[in-house]
């Protein structure tokens, strides 16, 4: 087995596509000893990079301001397990002191999927926001905006607008048409906009393809001579794999894609067809054991279903060793799901009735 | 001489300029007979071009709903005489049942020209409002609104940015950078902004430089296939020309350009010095008669300060006739300009003091 870089304890495909993504974009390895009781996530290599972590390792130390943000994009009415790990890491900072920021993408819904102003907010109102609480955040202690209603966020977009070139934007997303310069620098005043009135670090938990927008509000920070921002951190998470063994799970392969909420049996039927680790026959796999990194379900339990880490170790070593089989794994798996899809389910039946508690930014 | 389509009875140099723009960028030619009392402007050829005239002369004739609108650029304390034609334009629109908007784009002041957004509100309300006023503006018939709090005007820019390709904007604009699109594009929803409520034709006089946010408006409008906006119309006025002789007026050459407010002083230095069409010597002057299509004073008394046809025919006859010298007219330019400057001045003071009384569309 090649030396890796990313600390993933048990083993998974794909590392060397992440350590390529790190070696590219320039990031930091995520080292989760840098912060004290990681999460499920930060101690599996599941978050496996960043950029200015130790300014936030060192704001929770130190317990000074800092803050969390993030993106809600209200433009159908289910979130990826991928949304799932990003709100775990929010709900991570938010513990540990900082400051929560949640913004409404309704903008970028309406405009790049079609969906009316009225209807993102409805959905984010409906589904995505009491569906983050279900998932862990604070709904007393986080912070919640619209961007249509956001003025202060165009206002320095149209600012921001100045700092770039098109050269350099087009170096940075590949490529540009007006449509996503809007999108991209109304972004980078998302990001910044907890510091309008206020100079502190803060920290963007996102997808790695998420990173472009990172990369473009640190540019515009370094260039702004007239106001100083601080360089925001980030923190990325891995994909959850397709259960076809693809990097990154998507709607394009439905049967390959779990979404929140999705039907039990439906969801049940994809883990029991995922691509596994399992042997061919039961004798080899007896005395072979399974190869875990090529097994999708098993990736799934370490990202999502599995909370302890003894148990994980267990299941691990079991399959590994050949004594539990595939069959067997994807039973738990699918025992797990259901188990945490209804809790989901109710969970979000029951935020949705205290959404009128939310703290929206109140706008002018 | 040449056989020119637009209409200038007094002649004037320059002409072959104007309809080289015409025939570049696709202009009608502005015929003042499509209009009802048309203002000095129009008589005179300064205005002498536009798009999609006849839906407007049709509206005002058939007492249709429709709206002039114009934007206030409150980068410095100043307005050029080009701005002075926009506005008699607008006030021409208004006083014929045209429903009027003013927008202050204070957020490209201060994009564009680094002054804060509340320096350009401040401007704004101190002097270009106010000169708006002295100059015809009915103050209980306008509507105001700053980009910076029009969060309508920001959030359908979003949307229109995804209609037009980098190649498309580069095409109208000759270049393209993050900043320029973004103002391009707000400026785009302010020219559509009355029409967010309800379709209806729309009048922007504009200076010929501005042509490429008309083109751009009109592009985007054909192809927003979800929304019907009526294609906006747009009518242009010729520059005031530099006093030593050049297309435009311009700050960049201080001794040929004459601002709102100046001193008199300095102002009757400039026409004094201003390229003239007299003769080299009194006898020659007598004898041909003034150059008048060279004269920068003439052209300023045509563009600016003689509003009776009469009057301007008796000055024009004379000094091309060589019995008015070269500098009889210059001082009955200064004598017009000094009685010009010291009533706008009194005027701006006076509308200073109904500032309060402004219709400011209220946000939510």
């Amino acid at each position: 087995m090649t030396q890796h870089k990313i600390i993933d304890p048990w083993g998974s495909g794909l590392l060397e596509d992440y350590e390529k993504i790190i070696k590219d974009f320039g990031l930091e390895i995520f080292d989760s000893k840098l912060f004290s009781n990681p999460n499920r996530i930060m101690r599996r290599g599941v978050v496996f990079a960043g950029r200015d972590l130790k300014i936030i390792a060192d704001a929770i130390k130190n317990k000074k301001k800092y803050y969390v943000l993030s993106g809600i994009m209200p433009s159908n009415e289910k979130i990826h397990l991928g949304t799932k790990m990003v709100v775990e890491n929010i709900k991570y900072f938010q513990e540990h002191g900082a400051e929560t920021y949640i913004l409404v993408a309704d903008l970028e819904a309406a405009s790049a999927r079609g969906v009316t102003l009225e209807e993102a907010r409805k959905r984010a109102l409906e589904f995505h926001i009491p569906a983050y609480v279900a998932l862990g955040l604070d709904i007393n202690k986080t912070i919640f905006y619209f961007q249509s209603e956001n003025k202060e966020v165009m206002n320095n977009a149209y600012e921001f607008a100045k700092k770039i070139t098109l050269n350099e934007f087009e170096a940075i997303y590949g490529s540009a048409d007006p449509g996503k310069i809007m999108a991209a620098i109304t972004q980078v005043a998302d990001i910044l906009y907890p510091q309008f009135t206020e100079r502190k670090p803060g920290i963007i938990p996102v997808g790695i393809d998420q990173d472009p927008h990172i990369r473009l509000t640190r540019d515009i920070v370094r260039r702004h001579k007239e106001r100083k921002f601080f360089l925001p951190s980030s923190l990325y998470n891995k994909y959850t794999p397709s259960l076809d063994g693809g990097i990154k799970m998507s709607k394009s392969k439905p049967e390959s894609c779990i979404e929140l909420p999705e039907d039990i049996k439906s969801v049940k039927r994809k883990i029991r067809n995922a691509l596994s680790g399992g042997r061919d026959t039961l004798e080899e796999h007896k005395k072979l054991g399974a190869v875990i990194e090529k097994d999708m379900v098993f990736e799934l339990m370490k990202q999502h279903l599995v909370e302890d880490e003894g148990e994980l170790n267990k299941i691990y070593s079991e399959y590994k060793s050949g004594k539990m089989t595939s069959g067997e794994l994807k039973e738990i798996a699918c025992a797990k799901m259901e188990e945490f899809m209804n809790n989901f389910m109710k969970d979000v039946e029951r935020a949705r009735k205290h959404i009128d508690k939310l703290n929206f930014v109140k706008f002018k």
